[in-house]
This record gives structure tokens, sequence and C-alpha cells, in this order.
């Protein structure tokens, strides 16, 4: 029998080859492999089902995630899994856990901070997960101002010892991942005090669980923070809190890469470079740039296949409505962010390069580059994830009511996802240092000093001041050219306006405070900019199978010009394009939408999610919805009885006026 | 002792009478008793507690709410409570269960399309609530599109009953709240058969469970459709689902007030005017615009109370850090949403005057007002609720990491509140039926019609096409005539640009789809404006209380300038103002911030809401935000125990390597 394909009709109408498009969208041949065994491997394996986990309560949900956990780390071992192979297992299991802590910042935190004796000495043993770490920053009352943390760690010369104490409420570690009920060990960020100084913000490694019993050591209140945003989602990790009642941990315990303190309590700084941290920080930014994609990506693989599938409306002489992916309205909404998550795609694969150009400077001495970079990854952190946070809502609500439900996908997508706004740098804080980038790099300029990598456009700042955008007729919007330019011209023109409206306080300081909201603006103009120009650049090489080129054409400009109508006051207003001009993109964009209506469905297939990862009643791949809903609707827990639990107490006694009665 | 307050700085810098404030927002001194009195009922009675409503599996969520309803109707009766005051106390409840639609839907459809016979029977055994009720409409394949409904009522003039029937899986009612486990009858929409024609959709009342053991009668099927977005929110409706297998009913359970089937099987249209059925949605409507500024104010006073009482950065010499209520950021984030929840509060009163106005005219068969006014209601609803679904989210992110904990009052808050934009009119389906009114407006200028009520502004179309904003310094934005026109001018231009844009279509009907995305942001255009002005004319009355009236005035231009900010693209490219006065809008927007913060704690405290209404840890009203986040967390379920469920069998084989050891 053939299997049941709803959207066979669909997948016919690609006038591109989609298994090429795989090919570009996982970055290479090898990347698709890897990716496609591992979904493959995890989509098969009855532990990792994740169909029932919005039903179950906290408790259950937190043993499901330490089951596969467990089993996640068997099967690594069963398969000898290579690094990247183990590292895409996690992926696609889908499920935050503490060990995406443990790996991703506990082992990380010792690799940069310890020094090699320390290395020797922790990260054996985290490997073969003898101890499970986590890292533990942010407290109570501090979140993105690490400087302003109370934890204290003051070293005590009779001893050898540090004493770690929360002195108060708000000292409290609060929010690290792993710490509620598993770690035994923790990255613990606190004051260090010696000398009878406060030497400000350090890493000491302590543990805090027995390894006996897992019971929490003297000194130590360690607990889960309680429920998170949705049902499933963030809930199946331990978020926790932690106090320090004078707890002692050896000298040693200090992380001593950056900085040291001697038996005898001295500080002393090593002649490593501070800003080997930044190398990190890329490196993380660079890798939720690309989750991004991911999550963008499945959101809207679930709203375009159902949106190919519902139909409302416009039934001619009885026959069928039509689909709604039809409709303008539903196109103007749903392309634009099928073409982000291919844009972030880009940028993501991008940043990837520029990671590995930053090591390679960093480990040479080169710290030239670091403020562009910087800059450059805080933004596209920032934009990019709260893009990708509004998109998963709005492919939602594309889903109409249906996408309210729990097996729509979307919901537990979006809780789980909107975190990526917060941690890792606020994304307002992130795009104010973008900001405070792109003043000092105009006020540079009177000086002759010339602006590099994403930043170089303003060395062309007259030009830019005063270009004229050329456009006369819709389809002129499609040359790179004039796209690239209206986007830095606009961008250049906010930066500067800025940088005016500054020069008019009587402080830079107060002045940044006062427009702060103006320069959020301008910084995300910049970080558009660079997506955009990523884009174009990822077009200009060679790109093999037939049509995929047009198709990724097609959604650059799909990305461009729905950004620039969406921020038409900016361009207009900056004088960077007429009204008119501004309408011409509206018309193109238009024209586009129909252009990418029959790539549509091929266009996310290219993701090559599977039923498993999107985990979506909406969006399965043989688009039977109906059927699935129905299916899905049986296993409410609410259906276990025909007659629901509380009849006997409080409907029927409602029913046969017994509260009235004995009223009277 | 003195009760702690941390915000009682903060309450003595506002300059205005809260007090007067208070009745201002809630309308009148009656209502603001009717609703205060009904607050701190249900706040101070342990069975409306909700404070676990989160933690709760989905059976204990739904068996609570069974609870708390029969509860609710308990102490209804014994405290002899008005229509006003039990609708009141409903309200404070905030848990959505069956009796909403018992009495919001079931009860108000027999009301208005029974005869007064059927009234006589039913009305009776619903208002005793010895039948409970649902409004069975929505379909698993059929939602806005109610002439798209496929569940069939044939009559057999044999037995003088209808069979109502699903005749295919999609034809399965879906969503009705109540339906799922606990209603015994439904009003069901199907299409009407006899004398061998389809006469489009009516109403049924059916009954669907036995009144003895509320077990389903025969050919009915019916059950729960599962999890919803987040936890604790819908999930304590038992949304259900509905099928029927040639189920019989009386021929006189047709709604029959605005059509018949006679014994005979013949279909007959009584006189009454089918326009009534507006009066309904009118009504409806103002409702969920008056509701979404109560879930707007809510979410904004988490917001606000909780950004005075958090520091991040700007500590000088070591003293405390900066309160984040005091970053232009946030005010310019947050400020315009305290507007809107004025501004959204004072429209949904005016729409009570609409509401009384249409129900008089059309009892005197006056329909003239209706397009318009079925225009406006529709537009309403749909922009008040998509602003406040966001709202909600951008006040979630206001609050930083904790804001993403359930104990925040934010996550579910979202959760609960965004069917709105669905229900009842799906927002973009709203926002074309009001650009459909604005086009036929314009179109009917020419033969000289002239717009009445909220569109009367285009009857001045001509002036509006090419008037130029005067303003020349900021302050000339305070001034509401220079708004008022800015907007209109706006919204007519947008208008106009559409309709020319449609004529060059060969049909319009072509033109409407193609250019729909444009149609929508006009009919955003137009909207605005009516919120806009209805704030204007709020301030026109006499406003008593020392400040409050200033206050207003602030919140009034703060509201219509930051809109203007936002879309400044429609205002700079329609040529309505220039760069330059959108620049001075921004400007006067900020000094308007500055006038805003002092008072911004008072502007909430006038909500009067209790901290159980609130729900929020973050938000409470005296501000000790880190003891209560702190006692929270220990009542997470997984504190339950020190050691987690799961240890044994997950943690501690890890730690032993005991995985390892078994491959080897």
């Amino acid at each position: 029998m053939e299997p049941l394909d709803y959207h066979a009709e669909e997948r016919s109408k690609a006038s591109f080859d989609v298994e090429e498009m795989k090919i570009v969208w996982a970055g290479s041949r090898h990347a698709f492999e890897i990716s496609d065994r591992a979904a493959r491997l995890v989509a098969s394996d009855p532990v990792f089902r994740k169909d029932n986990r919005t039903m179950l309560s906290r408790k259950e949900l937190f043993k499901d995630t330490l089951r596969k956990t467990a089993h996640a780390v068997k099967r690594t071992i069963e398969l000898n899994l290579s690094e990247e192979e183990t590292h895409t297992l996690w992926f696609y299991v889908d499920q935050p856990a503490y060990a995406n802590l443990h790996w991703g910042m506990f082992i990380p935190a010792i690799e940069g901070q310890g020094t090699e004796k320390q290395k020797q000495k922790w990260l054996p043993m985290a490997h073969n997960m003898q101890i499970i770490g986590c890292y533990a920053q942010t407290e109570l009352g501090h979140g993105s101002n690490v400087q302003g943390l109370e934890t204290t760690a003051t070293f005590d010369p009779q001893t050898d010892e540090f004493v770690i104490h929360s002195p108060t409420l708000t000292s409290s570690k609060w929010w690290p991942g792993g710490l509620g009920k598993v770690s035994t060990h923790a990255v613990v960020y606190a004051r260090l005090r010696t000398d009878g100084q406060d030497y400000g913000v350090h890493g000491f490694i302590v543990q805090l669980r027995s390894l006996d019993d897992h019971s929490p050591l003297p000194g130590i209140t360690v607990g889960d923070i309680g429920m998170k945003f949705g049902s499933g989602a963030y809930n199946s990790m331990d978020n926790g809190l932690l106090r320090f009642d004078h707890v002692r941990i050896p000298r040693n315990q200090m992380l001593m890469r950056l900085s040291q303190v001697t038996r005898e309590g001295k500080y002393v700084q090593s002649d490593v470079p501070r800003q080997l941290v930044y190398g990190t920080m890329v490196y993380v930014r660079q890798i939720i740039v690309s989750e991004a994609s991911c999550a963008l990506s499945r959101a809207v693989c679930i709203a375009t296949r159902y949106s190919a599938v519902r139909r409302q409306f416009g039934s001619e002489n009885g026959g069928p409505e039509t689909q709604v992916i039809n409709y303008k309205t539903q196109q103007s909404r749903l392309f634009p962010l099928l073409a982000s998550a291919y844009a972030f795609r880009f940028v993501g694969e991008w940043m990837k390069w520029l990671y590995t150009d930053v090591s390679k400077r960093l480990q040479a001495n080169d710290f030239s580059t670091l403020p562009e970079v910087h800059a450059c990854a805080a933004g596209l952190k920032s934009i990019t994830t709260s893009a990708t946070a509004d998109a998963i809502e709005e492919c939602r609500k594309l889903c109409g009511g249906h996408g309210y439900l729990s097996c729509s996908g979307l919901p537990e997508l979006f809780a789980v996802y909107i975190p990526n706004c917060t941690y890792e740098g606020d994304n307002i804080v992130m795009l104010l240092q973008v900001a405070r980038f792109l003043m000092k790099t105009i006020s540079r300029l009177v000086s002759g000093k010339m602006p590099i990598g994403t930043a170089a456009y303003l060395g062309r700042v007259e030009h830019l001041m005063q270009c004229h955008c050329e456009v006369q007729r819709a389809e002129d919007w499609l040359k790179h050219s004039i796209i690239l330019e209206a986007f830095e011209a606009r961008s250049a023109r906010m930066s500067v306006a800025c940088a005016e409206s500054l020069s008019r306080f009587s402080t830079p300081e107060e002045g940044f405070g006062e427009i702060s909201a103006d320069l959020v603006e301008a910084a995300v103009a910049h970080c558009q900019l660079i997506i955009v120009s990523k884009f174009i650049e990822k077009l200009q090489q060679d790109i093999p199978g037939k049509g995929v080129k047009t198709q990724l054409e097609n959604l650059c400009n799909v990305y461009a010009l729905s950004l620039l109508h969406k921020h038409l006051g900016d361009f207009v207003s900056t004088g960077c394009i007429t009204p008119k001009q501004g309408a011409l993109a509206n018309e193109q964009l238009r024209s586009l939408y129909s252009q990418v209506r029959p790539n549509a469905i091929a266009l996310v297939d290219a993701f090559n999610h599977t039923d498993h990862y999107l985990g979506s009643v909406l969006g399965c791949y043989d688009g039977n919805v109906y059927q699935k809903l129905y299916e899905e609707a049986w296993k409410s827990p609410l259906n276990d009885t025909v007659v629901p639990d509380g009849y006997d107490e409080y409907i029927r006694p409602l029913l046969r006026q017994h509260f009235r009665t004995a009223r009277l």
C-alpha cells in the first residue's frame, strides 16, 4: 500500500531539488548525514517518546528527564558515538536536562578558567559523569549585572580555605539548571575577599551533594525554584536555588587560570589575556543563533504544512474551501518567517567562521577585531532570538484555534524557546552594547580610524548620508546592490542621528541613558543589515542543485523587503527611500510571495525535520491532520473515565438543586 | 506593627488622588464598590485559592474547577447576590469553567433565537442549573466560516423529529467549552435539511448526557479534546468534541424565533429582523474589549511594581543599583502599555453606550447605524485583544528572568488570554471586515453619502488628503486637535490608497484578495484612531479628583504618540507628518515618560487589583518580592523530597559508572 500523503500534490509543485536544499540547510553533506542519522535514532527509540510530555505532572516529567538522560548516555556508549554525533543526539532528544549544563557550562568553565592541574583533576571525572556539575552564577536579586553578585568567597589563611557564604536573601543563587535536584558540584561565582580587600567576582568549584547518598553537604541549602512557563517545556529541568552558610573549600578549588590567591592570601593576576573569555562568548552565541534557526524552522514547518491542509471560506459551488496558505494575509505573515529561518541559518553558519577566525587571532595575541566581533555576536544573538520567539507565537496564531492545542507542538516550543531572549545576555542589554560600539565607531571616524568587518560600511558614511535609492520600478528591488545600500544607509543614518543627539547632552552617559530607546533601534538596524548582507554573500557562493539558488534568491528578497516594509518609518524618515519606493517594495514583495507559494511545502521539507522532532500533529509530514487530532484527543487524562472525577460532589448536587434546598 | 510596604516611597511620590482614579477606572462609584466587594470576597475564601494551580495535574485542576464552580453557586445563593454581583464574583474567581459557557453562550442563544414558548420551557431549568448547556458551533475542520459547517439536521416528517448527524470526521464538533465532561445539553449548529433542500446552518437544543447518571445518550460520542497552551490556564476547562450518529430530537427543539420548520417539513422564515443578531455581537465584543483592559492592567501592574523593586547596574560607590523602572528603555516599553490599559478601558466604556444605542435603534427597526457599529465592534475587538496578548508577553519580558516563573503570574495570564485573539471572530478576519466597510464607505462618498459615527471623519476626506501637520515644536504634539488630525489623515490616506489600488484590478474581489495585507493595515489605522479619539473625548468630560485629569492627559498623549512612533512609516510615507515632526513626537514622548515615572506605581494601584486577582509574587502590593519568591520556591513538587524520585534508577548508576562497566 502506498503511504498516505496529503501533501503529495504540493510536493510535486516544487520547482527545485529538495534533496540538494537539505544539504544547503544542513551546511554540508557530512552535517546532513550526522543529523539525519541522529534524528532517526531518537525518533525510533520508545524511551525518547515526547508526545505525552505536557500531560505529565512535574514529578513525572522530571523523572522522565532523568530516564531519558541516563538512556542517552547508555546509547552513546553502546553505539560508540563520536563527540559530534553525541551532541547531535542530545539535540534531538529535545528535552532540557541537567546534562546540557554539565556539558555546556560546567565543563567549559573548568576548561576555560582552570589551570592545567585543575583540568587534570576535574575534567576526567566530569567527562565520565562521576561528578555532575552546574554553573551557579545568577542570584535571586542579580541577573545581567555580574559585578553586582553578593555571594562571598573569603580566604582563610589559617586553614588555606575559602569560606563560601550567602550574606543576604538576594544573594541566594537562583536559576542555574541542574542545580535543584541533580548536580553534585557547581562552579560558583562569588566575590573574592582576601587580604582585607574585595577583588570582584571569581569562579570556585564547590561540591554540593554527597556522592554516597546525594544529600546536600553541611551548610548547603539547595532546592528546585518551582514551576516555569508552560506545560512540559523547561519544567523538565531542575533550575535551582542555593544558599551557603560558611561552606569551606580548599584554596585550590578557586579556578586559577586568570588569577590566583597564594598560600599567604596574596591576590595575583596571571599573564593570560583576559580577552580569551570573549572567544567562548562568541562560540556560545553562535550556537544560540544556530538554534534560533532550528526553533524557527520548526514553527514555520508546522504552520506551513497545516496552512496547506486547512481550508476556510472561498468555497465555490459547494466545492472545497480555499487552502488558507493561498490567502495573501496568511502569506504576508508566514513567508517572511520562512525566509527568516533561512536567513538565520546562514548567518549562524557565518558565525562559525567568525568564531574560528577570532580564535586564531586571540591565540596570536591579535585583539584588533574583538570589539567588532563582540558587538556582532551580541547583536545577532539578540535579534535572532527575539524574532524567533515572536515568530513561534505568530506561527501558532497562523494555525488558528488548533494551534492552541498542546498537540500542535507550538505552545511547548514557545515556552521552551523564550528563555533564549533572557539568558546569555538579556536582549535589550545586548542591543545597548551594540549601540555603544556603533557610537564609538562613529566618534572615531573623525580621527580617520576605519571600521572593519560588519561595521566596514560606516567607513563610507559620507556617501551613505547622501545617497539616493535608484528604484524606479518594483523589479529594481530585486537587485542586491540596491537592497544592500538601502539597509546600509538606514543603519548609518540612524547611528549618526543618535551620535548627534548624544553630542547635545552635557555628558555622554547622561545622553546614552536619555536616548537609549533610539539607540536600541539603531542597533536593530545595524544587526538586520548584517543578516541581509550575509544572506546575499551566501548567494554569491556556488550553490548546486536544480532551482535551489533561485529559491534562495526569492527568500533573501522576501527577508529584506519584508523587513523594509516593517520598518518603513526608519527608511522613509531618514530619506533613504521615498514613500513611492516603499510602495514599490511592497508590490514586489507580493509578487515574491506568489513565487514562494508553490514551493512552500518543499522549502519546509528541506529542513528534514522528523515527525518526532517536530512533535506536532498539525505539522506531520503526511498532512493527515484531522485523523491525528481526533486520535490525540482521546489521550486526554480527562477521557480516562466517561463520568469525570468530581461529578458526585460538585455536578450532581448542582443539577439536583441541593444547594438551593439546603438554604431554604 | 506597621504593615510592610516596599513601595511606600513610590506611593508618596504620586501627584494625584489615587482613590478618585479608582472610581474613574471602575467607571462609577457603584461599579467600584461592587467590584471591590466581590474581589475581597473571593480573595478571602480559601476554596478560591489559585496559587497552586500550575502545579496540579489535569485531573486535579479540572476537579478544582468543578469544586470552585459549585462553591461559587452556593455562595451566590447564600449571600443572595444580585445578577451584577454574581457576574462580578465569577469574574474574580478567575478560572475558565463550564459555567461561563452555560451563562454566557447557552442561555443567551436560547434567549436570542428561541420562541417565547421555547424560552418558557428551557430558561427556568437553565437558570436553576437543572440542566447545564454549552454552545456547539465550531467543528474539527471548520472555524471562522460558519457557513462551512457539515453537521446535518435532517427533518423526518414521519416522526416529527430532526436527525442530527456527523457525516464526516471533520464535522465533529470541536472546541466548545463545557462540552467535554460536564454539559447535559448543547445548542448545536447544524445544516437544516428538509423538503429535499439544504437551508443552511441553524441552532438546535440537543440533550447530550443522561440527567440520571451523566452518561452520554445513545448515538452521542463526547469527550475532552486534550491539553491546551500552558499550565493551569484553559486546562481548567473541558473543551470538548462531539459526534452524532443519527441522534433524534423533537422538531420543537430547533430554535425557531427566526425561522421554523412546520409539521409538514416546510421551511418558513419569521418576520423577526435578522439584524437583531448584531446587537448580541456588539454586546459580546464590548465585554471582550472591557476584559482586554482587565488583563492588560493586570500584566502592567505586575511589571510596573516589579520594575520599581528590581535593580540592575548603575551602582555608584557601592550603593544600591538603579531601579529598572528608571531606565528609558524600560519606560519606553512599559509606559505605552500602561497608557493602553487606560485607553482600552475608556473605549470599552464607550462601547457600552454604543451597545445601548444600537439596541434602542434595532428595537425601533432603525438599522441605519448597523454597518458602522458592526465594523467598529469587530475592529476594536481585534486590535485590543491582539495588543493585549502581545503586551502580556512584553510585560513578562520586562520582568527579566523571574517573569518566566509561574509564580510571576504572567505565563498563565498569557496562556489564558490568547484565545481572545481567535474566538468570537479571528482577529485578522475581523480586520478584513473593517476594511470592507471602509472601502464601501469610501466608494459611496462620490454619491454624496456621508459616513457616520466613528467613520464620520471620512466625510472630510478631501481636507484630510491634503492637510499639513502644524507641529513645529515638541510641545505642539500635546494638542488634541493636532494628534487627532494626524491620526485621521493617516487612516483616511491609507484607506484611499487601498481604494485606488482596488480600482486597478479587474474585479473588486480579486483586488481585495491581492492587497488584503494592505487592507489590514488600513483597518488597524482606522481602529487606532477610534481609540485615540475616544480617549480624547473622555478627557473632555468633567473628571474630579486632584491631579487625576492631568495624569489621564499624559497617558492619552503617551498612547497616541507611542502609536505614532511605532507606525511612523504610515504617517511619514502618507505625508501626514514630516520626518522632523516624527522626531519631535519622539522627543515629546520621552518627556512624557518622565512625567509618568513618579506616578507609575499609583497609576497601577488605581486598578484596585487584589493580590489574589493579580496572582503574582512579582506584582504583590507590598513589593516584598524576594522573600515571597523564596517561599514560593519551596512549594515546588520537586522539593517534597530531598533526593528526587529516579535517583536510584537514573542518577546513582550514572555516577557509579554502571553504564560503562555494563558495556565492557
